[in-house]
C-alpha cells in the first residue's frame, strides 16, 4: 500500500492506494473517531459489485450502516438526486457525528460529497473511488457538487474527505472505455506538472493499458501526490489550482452541449487538452514537437482528439464556455502550456482564435492556409 | 453608526448598525473589491419597500444588478426555491467574482446565503437584514441553509458574509408581531451571556417596544457583539456556539410539527426558552426567582409562554426533536441555564422529564402535584 497525504492543516487527510483495501475500511474508519451511524452512497452500477463488502467491513467494525443507491450516470449528479439523498438521511436519522461513505466513480463522489458538505451543515465524508478517473482526480482535493441544466458543476462546495481509499481491485471491473477515459486525467498531470511522468506514460503505455497493478500503483500515487501538492498550496482555487483545469474549459463545454450524454468526461477533456495544446502553440510558444507528443499520447491511449461541430453546435459550445466558472469579467480564461510539465493559468484567449482552433479539429483539411493551421492539420 | 467586527481571521467582517445606511450600500460594496455583477435576492414582502433603493445604490456605485424576488414566508426556504435561484443566476451569468446581496429577514438571508455558499462553489455575499430577528441573530455568524420536510435547517453550510448592514429604518415597516418575535432572540442573549443586558431589557422594555432608534441601536449592537464573540470563538459549532441554541431544540420542534405555519420563529423559541428555563431549574439549580423573571419578560414582550399539546402532538414533537441536529448518539442534548447570563451546553435531558415540563405549560393546573410542578404552575 502507498499512502499520500493531502496537506491542508486541520483538514489534512490520507489517500491509501493498493490492492485488497476494502476489507480494512471499517477499521480505517474506526481510527477516525466518527459517530456510530453511517450511510454508504453508491450507484446501481457499483453497489452490486462492492456494496455488500463495504457494508460488511463497516458493520464488522461496529458501525450501523445504510446503503443508499442512486441511478448510475452523469444525469444522477443533479439537485433532484441530492434531495432524494437528504430525505433518506433524515429517514435514517443521521446525526452530526454520523458520516457518509461515497462508493463509486466521480459522479457518486461529487454527489455524495455535496450531500455530506450540506447535510446538517456538514457531516464527515470518506471516499472510495472505484474508477481510475475518480482515483486520480475527483476524489482528491475536496471539490464536490452537482450539475445544473445550464452547466456542469455550477453548484457545489469545497469540502475535504477525512480519508480516501483507492482499492486497485475495483479497477478490474471497469469497462475499457471508462478506464481509458481516466487516462485522460493521468496524462494531464504529465502535461501540467511533470514531464518525467509524461515520458514514463509514453514508455509504459502498454502495461498501463493492461492495468498492471504494480505500474498502476505508482502512476496513481504520483497523480495523487501532484494533485495533493497543488491543492495543498491553493485549496479554493484562487490561483495555482486552476492549472488542474487544463483542457477542461472546452471539455466541460462539450459535455454540456451534448447534455452529458455523448462524451465521457475523460473523452471530452482529451479533445479539450488537444485544443488547449494548439492554443498553447499559438499563444505560448509550445513547440510543435511537444504539441505532437501530446496528441499522439491521447490517440495511443484510445482517446478522441478530433471533434466535428456544425455552426450551431460551435455557437452553443462558445456560449456554454462563457457560462463556465473559469470566466472572469467576461474574458475567456484558459490554462495553457509553455512546455511539457509547465503551464500558466488565466491566459486570455480571443473567441475567434478558439473558433479557428476548433475548426481545425474536425479531421478535415483546414480551409484557411495559415501557417499554424497547415502545420496542425499536417499532424492531426 | 455603530460597527461590530466579527473576528474570524481571513473571514472577518463588519456589521454596520444605524439609520439611513441603505443609501451607502453601493459604496460599501465598492470597498470590498468584488466583481462587477451582483444579484439582489429579496422576497415579495420586502422587495416592494427597499428593492429599488438597494438596486439604485448598487447601480450608482457602478455595479450591474439583478433583482431576484422569491415568495415571502418560511415555506420559501426550500430546495425548490434554491434551485429557482440557481437557474436565475445562471441566466444572468453570474461569475465567481460576482456577489449576492440578501435583502430581507431571516428566511431570505438563510436562503440567499446558502445559494451564495454553493453557487459556483461559493460567491461573495452581503447581508441586509430587514427584521429585528435577522439583525440580531440570523445575519451574524454564517449559518445558512434551508428546511426539509423532515425538519428545519437540515441542509446548509457555514458561510460568512463579507459585510452586514443593519439599517434601523427598515424596522419601521415591520409588523408588530414580527418585531416582538425578534425580541425573543434579544432576550436570549441576556439569558445566555449577559445578565446586565437582561436587566436593561427589563428596565427599558417600554422604549424597546416603541422601537426607539437610540435604544435599539445600543441593544442591537450589544446582541451582535455577543454573537460575534461567541462565533469568533467557535465558528462551526463544535462547542461554545451551541449556547446560542438556548430554547431552540423545543422551538424548532414546535415549528416543525406545526409545519412552520402557526408560530413565528421567535414565538416558538419563546415557548422553548421558558421550557428550557424550567428544565434548568430541575437539572441545574436555576433559581425560581430568575426562572420567574425569564417567563415574565417574555410575557411582557407579548410573546407566548404556554403551549397546549394533545398526546399525538406531544409524540410528534418528541420525534421532531430527536431528528434535530442537537442530538448526539441518540441522547437529547439541551442548553440549560445555571443562572441569568450563564448557561451550559450538551446537558442530557431524559425524555420523560421533557414530557412532564411540556405538560405543565398548557396553562391549566398540573395533574401531578410534584413540588416543581406545583411551583411552576403557581407562576405560569
Amino acid at each position: 500500500m502507498r499512502t499520500v497525504n493531502v496537506p491542508l492543516g486541520l483538514r489534512s487527510y490520507d489517500i491509501q492506494i493498493g490492492s485488497g483495501l476494502l476489507a480494512g475500511l471499517g477499521k480505517a474508519c474506526g481510527r477516525l473517531k466518527l459517530g456510530h451511524h453511517c450511510a454508504v452512497i453508491s450507484d446501481t452500477n457499483v453497489a452490486p459489485y462492492y456494496g455488500t463488502r463495504v457494508c460488511r467491513s463497516l458493520n464488522d467494525a461496529g458501525f450501523e450502516t445504510r446503503l443508499i443507491t442512486v441511478p448510475a450516470g452523469e444525469t444522477a449528479k443533479s439537485l433532484k438526486t441530492v434531495a432524494a439523498c437528504y430525505d433518506q438521511l433524515a429517514t435514517h436519522r443521521l446525526e452530526r457525528k454520523s458520516f457518509i461513505v461515497a462508493l463509486g466513480g466521480g459522479v457518486v463522489g461529487d454527489l455524495a460529497g455535496f450531500v455530506a458538505a450540506t447535510y446538517l451543515r456538514g457531516v464527515a465524508f470518506v471516499q472510495i473511488p472505484t474508477t481510475l478517473l475518480a482515483q486520480v482526480d475527483s476524489s482528491v482535493g475536496g471539490k464536490v457538487g452537482v450539475n445544473l441544466k445550464a452547466g456542469k458543476n455550477l453548484v457545489g462546495a469545497f469540502y475535504q474527505p477525512r480519508l480516501v481509499i483507492c482499492d486497485l481491485d475495483t479497477l478490474r471491473s471497469l469497462p475499457e472505455r471508462e478506464y481509458r477515459s481516466g487516462l485522460a486525467e493521468v496524462i494531464k498531470y504529465g502535461i501540467i506538472y511533470d514531464a518525467a511522468l509524461f515520458a514514463g506514460l509514453e514508455r509504459h503505455l502498454p502495461s498501463v493499458l493492461k492495468r498492471d497493478p504494480q505500474t498502476l500503483k505508482e502512476v496513481i500515487a504520483r497523480c495523487c501526490q501532484i494533485k495533493a501538492e497543488i491543492v495543498g498550496k491553493d485549496e479554493t482555487e484562487s490561483g495555482l489550482r486552476a492549472i488542474l483545469n487544463f483542457g477542461h474549459t472546452i471539455g466541460h463545454g462539450l459535455e454540456a452541449i451534448s447534455h452529458y450524454g455523448k462524451y465521457l468526461h475523460g473523452e471530452a477533456i482529451s479533445i479539450g487538452q488537444v485544443a488547449a495544446a494548439m492554443l498553447s502553440s499559438k499563444l505560448m510558444g509550445l513547440s510543435l514537437e511537444e504539441n505532437e507528443r501530446i496528441s499522439r499520447l491521447f490517440r495511443q491511449a484510445g482517446l478522441p482528439t478530433q471533434v466535428k461541430l456544425n455552426h450551431a453546435q460551435c455557437t452553443r459550445l462558445l456560449s456554454a464556455i462563457q457560462l463556465d466558472k473559469k470566466v472572469a469579467d467576461g474574458q475567456l480564461r484558459f490554462v495553457l502550456a509553455r512546455r511539457l510539465g509547465e503551464v500558466e493559468f488565466g491566459r486570455s484567449v480571443p473567441a475567434p482564435m478558439l473558433e479557428e482552433v476548433l475548426a481545425t479539429m474536425d479531421g478535415k483539411p483546414a480551409h484557411k492556409a495559415g501557417r499554424n493551421h497547415h502545420a496542425l492539420h499536417g499532424r492531426s
